[in-house]
């Protein structure tokens, strides 16, 4: 090591020589008990022995480092013994320390920790005396031998099936004591175990327990430089790409203790409320007991405020009498040590601009603030606290607008379960959180059986229970409360549509079993009958036995003013998915700024539709097909005129017919017994169309514009219903924008045929009308080959929407139909980071894009590119877009606020570059 | 036009004013016409009026273009006159003239060409007078008023439903006289034909027929250049690129007549064999009669040469005597003639250094050469006349092998139908030529039955006739003589084995019907049982009646000498890819320098070999995995053996398995219940795995390595069992060069893990054996992420293989299995140019090829890269990996000498650029 290197970093008492930003050479947690304690926070004292060490450490070994850092190491127990009043190993006042790791890099639990480090045979008799406590003294050492035995000496059993020896040891003593619990051995228990440890140890290393403290303290220093070579952290590392060179430091501290009677204390506080952001200091606290105490629920922790207090007693029903008496708030019980607490703070929410979740300790009286940290808070917490802040001109607007995390708006958007009711729910199964919100009802297996449920009992409440859905089930699918799938992921058919209705959906249950015939589901054991009731978890896949009472989600007012400092700093527009006018309302309600994806082909499943595209299908010639097109166009036509209504003055990208043909036929025998009934044709005819319209590998097969390249008539149908829709708006002074888009093109030439069909359809659409309106026409980018050529393709493309779900299923060679066969392993050994349907891929995906994008504006220069895919509304995802200069992002309905949220911080990110 | 611009130029009397490389000025034709007269041919005299004054005509207009090159005619027309002694529109001895169009591209049938000008009624007397031949003199009159009618008129009927007005007339015509064909008119027939067409002018144009030669000839000029910007012209320019402004050069040549009596003649002739390749000029013709006449075979044409004509009687079985009685040679009836006509055939190939396709003209005793090219040939005189002409210097090696077509060498290497069986036999049906040669055989419909049929009567020859196959047929297949499918494209899984196993096959014959039940196959109206002979022709697609004798092709010794030309030049290495011991020697003795795929897959086909990897397949845990593996080991370990061992010394690529496991198991009740029987268990346990495993897109599920990641206890034994092998078999003296090819990678990751699984494999067997063997491991580039990513990939791969099969289905979003669909109209409309799983395309699935390489050798410089899909085999993609500095190309064994002159070729090409 070099000579003259500070490698020691004292803190405490108010003062440090480290800082926030010399994270790299204290690691994280160094690093910040240094910030604490430097802004005037009464951090028990300690020490931070720097990274460098531990790199050195590996190079040189243990007796060099430990002789280079000696006399630093020596002077920083001094400074601390100094601070508490107290000394390591003293015989009298002895102090104890806890040892921990700290890298640059979060590593949780990875590494090794040592506490109460500093006790033996002597240290522990002055415990007993300084505290009056013998359990609290013979635990803390008993306690230590045992994590000191497992961390140091190596007794830690290396595999899950191997016991801790220590742990064999009490079980051995409560099994002789005729006990279940730790707590229940006394204390001469407890005074026996630190004899059957040691003895253990000798036992297993043939070494005495180490009873001097500074033998001790090395022991722990080098367990802790070790534990960044063990075989957990080597893996983690690999998994999350941080270098072996950075090594760890250690962070050797004073340890306080808030069980030494009625004048400590333990708890934890939040500067505002962490569940609505009201700005409201409040936090729970426990007397004489350890910070363990009030995480695990054993007794019930109080409230710091009175506020908070009387708030807690009202709801409990308990008089402000008995409260005050049994529950006093911190407030009441220690109303100076409140104050210095209710400062901190004050001061920390200041100093870190941000709602603070804190852990303090009261030991003896004397307030020691353990950490701090941003609170974790609810999506409206979040908003009411980034916007609050905001105004109180702690944090700039930008700056508000980075601290939201767009994902957690969904919370704002979708009911949610009641908390109390959700307190005494059972999870039965569990799925993909396929679809947030919450949802209760009563099952239902048939999607048609929808409608009549509803008109029986008109406010009934379905969940729809399939293995998997399909285009048939959109209108049961409508009326259901939520739906629950045994297969698919998370952007299988009834994800996407479920997204795209804000309805709640959990997908891919895999352990539910489905009987169609009995019409049961059964889960966990438990079978229920149609009509049962069951409840859904759509933000967490959770399926729930029986009847859970839902709220709608409060939305604050904070909300609009978010939504429009987003729209004050955003570059990119968010465009939605939307199929109906209903669905373009609620996208334009969530400040949607256009249509970015309209399909054509849902609205063929809406009632009587599906008769004249089945009269298509079977027709034998373009004749015929044309014979049945003119019966859809009118419906067509109607439905455009809807959704351009809808958008009013808005763009709208309709894309023409894109699903295989076989989707629109039934694929099961009554369905088809049906069908040859409505047609008037022989069920056998039926049968023969549906088997020779199937398709090995649908997804690659005969879909897109080479639908439309093979039957030009129906491309022209769609074309006219579009235009003809328009130009009737035009009539009433409403004004459509409308934005021809084809399928799936993979050629300029395949795009061109297509263009042609339009262009001239067009034309003549126009002069029967004597009226015109303005139109592009453009593409989909979903095939690699497009984006390959997208030079070509921009000759005769006005537009680009990159379908990056279809992308992404050709780009990896993934059927996102099948992708569950293998996708969580994939995720669980870490072959892949996300599921690349809903976290875009950059790297490969990506890049494919970015080629399109250039190539497309090297041809035309202005060319309008945006992205219609499920990523649209995933905030890494539309961070991308935002890089590649997209001009906007098209995603379901209830993503666009959260999509306007990711674009503005993507812009703003990049100009503060 | 610019001033003193040559607008005309000559040709004729031995000499010309133009040359070959006059392309672009005065077109194909005209550049050709003045180059043979140039070497002295006796080619009838004429002029090229340029391409240049087509283009100012398309600016100026007609009138100023012919007052501009009017000199320049008149002064052509002289010359013509003066070397024909005749004269234009003459009344004594006239000379007629063709106008014909002549663009830079051949444009066949795009133009219009007008024959017999400057006839008129003064000229057909004269015509009468001169010939004594009224017949001819006015059946050319009255086919000039048609042509001209017709083209200079624009009496032409512009759509197909329209009647040519002349041709109305000649029915009326024959109806009137009551005869059935234009040769039964007489010749007063003929001249009230000429009336009656002239009325039809006037009525139809309101003009007289035009009587002036020179007004009919400007007429005829200024027609041809309009017909290039006729409609039909302009459609075939965008779809072949051909720049509107290039124009067409228009040619005025002097007519002259095969059928003016005894001392005329015409014919065609070739300076070696077509069929054969010997080099002896050969050829037909016929005394008094037109080129049409040789062609329409009403008279049955006579040998050129004394030799040809005895060799033609022996097989008519004609005696020498009636022979040169009745079908004398021309070297016998016009000895002199026959002696020109050797001498300019020999001068014509020692030219063009080629073997001369040749059309000659003898007009009153005066030959006249037409045109010559390059004769078309067969495979096996393809090689015989390239290496012949090598070996006698009139070419280089490069050269010769230069002229060789490698797709036609396919036809040395199969079977062929016998030439006058063929004759006879009737065309039922026809599907895609999906794997070339003949086969004959009795209709077997199901796969099971072949060894059963073959049991019986072992020299039984089989057609197995399906609707489409699947990997449970293999075995049958391997034992028919021909496959037939209903279904599929030239990718199927029927066409892409039988090519491997080089059987004939005939794929996609939509219109056959199969009844498997009934067991009989329906074709043009006919019904066929098993057992009925059927045959095959898999190089046209064409399905016959009948049995027909085939034959086994001839295989010149010049086809050796041309692959040891091949393998002189190559840069790239040709390796197979095979499965069996049996293909590997097939495609050793085709000169393959290794394995490039070897796909372990098909092995579990064989025989039992199926039943422990559907004991695999059923298994509940990785354990029941490891059970069965354990007894697929040493299965799997022989194969492999075999294989090595046929490959001594060579590399071999195997592929670790690679399909859905669903392709393992039956998915009909038949084979369900037959596979529950053997396994022990009930068949509903069956369907239920069949049914788990059931895939929406097969093609992008759960198969590659995703198996190998999942179940990475598969790649152990793979691995195991090719190691082992290969160590048996150093024990032996044989030396195994195995290179292990994980399939399907998309990512690093992906491919790392399997990497790390062999590796640690290979370690132990090396371990237990005490010895070791070198072998690379490396990966498929398939998926377009891994050519995105093959930077990241080659860190860990030590070579890659294109599999352009998967990489075309995935760039085009193109499942091979459905193309059939819309393919036939992709390529109908020219959407697509080649069907991409025949010819690699290079724009997009190239482009990716181009990436995937210059990223993998930016990591990795000296990384091995070929490619292993079907496009191996094919030419033009097999010069597209010669241009990428491709390693090798791997095609299935009958490709592999296809692919040796093909790569040779590509070599060749560049080193010359």
């Amino acid at each position: 090591m070099k000579e003259g290197l500070k490698t020691v970093y004292l803190f405490g008492n108010k003062t440090a020589e480290g800082r926030a930003d010399m994270r790299n050479l204290l690691g994280g947690k160094g690093a910040n008990l240094a910030e604490m304690s430097l802004i005037g926070l009464p951090v028990p004292p300690g020490f931070t022995i720097t990274t460098e060490v531990c790199t050195a450490y590996n190079r040189l070994g243990a007796d060099a480092v430990i002789s280079a850092i000696r006399p630093e190491v020596e002077k920083g127990m001094a400074a601390v013994e100094e601070i508490m009043g107290a000394k390591f190993g003293d015989s009298v006042n002895p102090l104890l320390f806890s040892v921990r790791s700290g890298a640059r890099a979060s590593m949780p639990g990875m590494m090794d920790t040592i506490l109460n480090l500093g006790i033996n045979d002597t240290v522990v008799d002055a415990l007993c005396k300084k505290t009056g406590n013998d359990r609290f003294a013979w635990d803390s050492y008993r306690r230590f031998v045992q994590m000191y035995g497992d961390v140091v000496l190596g007794m830690k059993p290396t595999s899950k099936e191997d016991i801790d020896p220590f742990e064999e040891i009490i079980e051995k003593m409560k099994e002789e004591k005729g006990v279940k619990l730790d707590t229940e051995l006394g204390v001469d228990d407890l005074k026996e175990l630190v004899v059957r440890f040691k003895a253990a140890v000798k036992k297993n290393t043939g070494k005495d327990f180490p009873t001097d403290p500074w033998e001790q303290l090395w022991g722990a220093i080098i367990a802790v430089f070790d534990s960044w070579m063990n075989e957990r952290a080597i893996l983690y590392r690999r998994l999350n790409n941080i270098p072996a060179e950075w090594g760890t430091a250690v962070n050797v501290q004073a340890m306080v203790f808030g069980n030494m009677g009625k004048t400590s204390a333990t708890g934890v506080c939040f500067s505002r409320s962490a569940s609505t952001g009201e700005n409201k200091f409040n936090g729970e606290y426990l007397i004489n007991a350890q910070g363990e105490d009030v995480v695990a629920g054993i007794r019930t922790p109080q409230e710091i405020t009175l506020l908070g207090s009387q708030r807690w007693a009202q709801l409990q029903g308990i008089s402000e009498k008995e409260r005050a008496a049994k529950y006093p708030s911190l407030e009441e019980s220690m109303p100076e040590l409140y104050k210095e607490l209710w400062e901190l703070q004050n001061k920390l929410e200041l100093h870190y601009k941000d709602m603070q979740d804190m852990e303090f300790t009261i030991q003896e009286g004397r307030l020691w603030m353990l950490q701090t940290r941003n609170g974790k808070r609810t999506g409206a917490a979040m908003v009411r606290i980034a916007m609050e802040l905001c105004k109180e001109g702690l944090i700039t607007e930008k700056e508000a607008l980075m601290r939201i995390e767009p994902n957690k708006l969904d919370e704002l958007l979708h009911p949610v379960f009641d908390k109390k009711a959700l307190a005494t729910a059972q999870v039965m199964a569990k799925g993909l959180p396929a679809s947030p919100g919450a949802a209760t009802g009563k099952i239902l297996f048939f999607a048609e059986d929808a409608e009549k449920a509803i008109e029986k009992e008109p406010d009934a409440k379905l969940i729809l229970v399939r293995i998997e859905t399909s285009p048939e089930d959109l209108k049961g699918m409508y009326i259901a409360q939520g739906i629950l799938t045994a297969r698919g992921g998370m952007t299988s058919h009834a994800a996407v549509v479920a997204r795209g209705m804000g309805k709640c959906c959990v997908s891919g249950a895999g352990d539910i079993e489905i009987d169609y015939k009995k019409r049961t589901l059964t889960m966990s054991g438990k079978t229920y009958k149609e009509g049962d009731f069951i409840s859904l978890n759509g933000s967490t896949g959770q399926v729930f036995d029986g009847e859970i009472k839902t709220n709608d989600a409060e939305i604050s007012g904070d909300f609009q003013a978010l939504m429009d400092l987003a729209d004050k700093y955003t570059r990119m527009r968010v465009r939605t998915n939307a199929d109906t006018p209903h669905d373009a309302e609620v996208a334009r309600n969530f400040g949607a700024s256009g249509i970015g994806l309209c399909r054509t082909e849902h609205m063929f499943f809406e009632g009587d539709k599906i008769i004249p595209m089945r009269e298509m299908i079977l027709a034998k010639d373009a004749d015929g097909r044309r014979a049945a097109l003119a019966k859809l166009l009118p419906v067509q036509r109607a439905d455009f005129e809807g959704i351009f209504t809808a958008m009013c003055d808005l763009p709208v990208t309709v894309r023409l017919l894109d699903p295989p043909l076989h989707e629109f036929v039934p694929k099961d025998r009554k369905g088809q017994e049906e069908m040859a009934r409505v047609m008037g044709i022989s069920v056998e005819e039926v049968a023969a169309k549906v088997k020779e319209l199937e398709e090995v590998n649908p997804m690659l097969g005969h879909r897109g514009c080479r639908l439309g390249n093979t039957y030009p008539e129906i491309s022209e149908m769609q074309t006219r219903a579009i235009l003809e829709a328009a130009l009737n708006l035009k009539a009433k002074g409403i004004k459509a924008h409308p934005e021809i888009m084809v399928p799936l093109a993979g050629s300029k030439k395949e795009l061109q045929m297509q263009v042609d069909i339009i262009r001239e359809t067009a034309e003549k659409v126009f002069a029967e009308r004597k009226d015109r309106i303005e139109y592009l026409v453009g593409t989909m980018v979903e095939v690699p080959r497009a984006a390959l050529t997208a030079d070509e393709i921009a000759e005769v493309a006005e537009f680009f929407s990159f379908g990056t779900n279809d992308l992404t299923q050709m780009t990896f060679g993934f059927s996102r139909d099948d992708i569950g066969k293998f996708l969580p392993t994939y995720l669980e050994k870490n072959l892949l980071k996300y599921d690349p349907f809903q976290v875009l891929d950059r790297e490969g995906v990506g890049q494919l894009m970015r080629i399109g994008v250039e190539k497309g504006r090297a041809t035309r220069p202005d060319i309008k590119i945006g992205i219609c895919g499920e990523h649209g509304g995933e905030p890494s995802s539309v961070a991308f877009c935002d890089s590649l200069g997209m001009r906007y992002v098209s995603c379901s309905p209830y993503r666009v606020p959260i999509a306007r949220v990711a674009a503005a911080q993507a812009n703003v990110s990049t100009q503060d570059k």
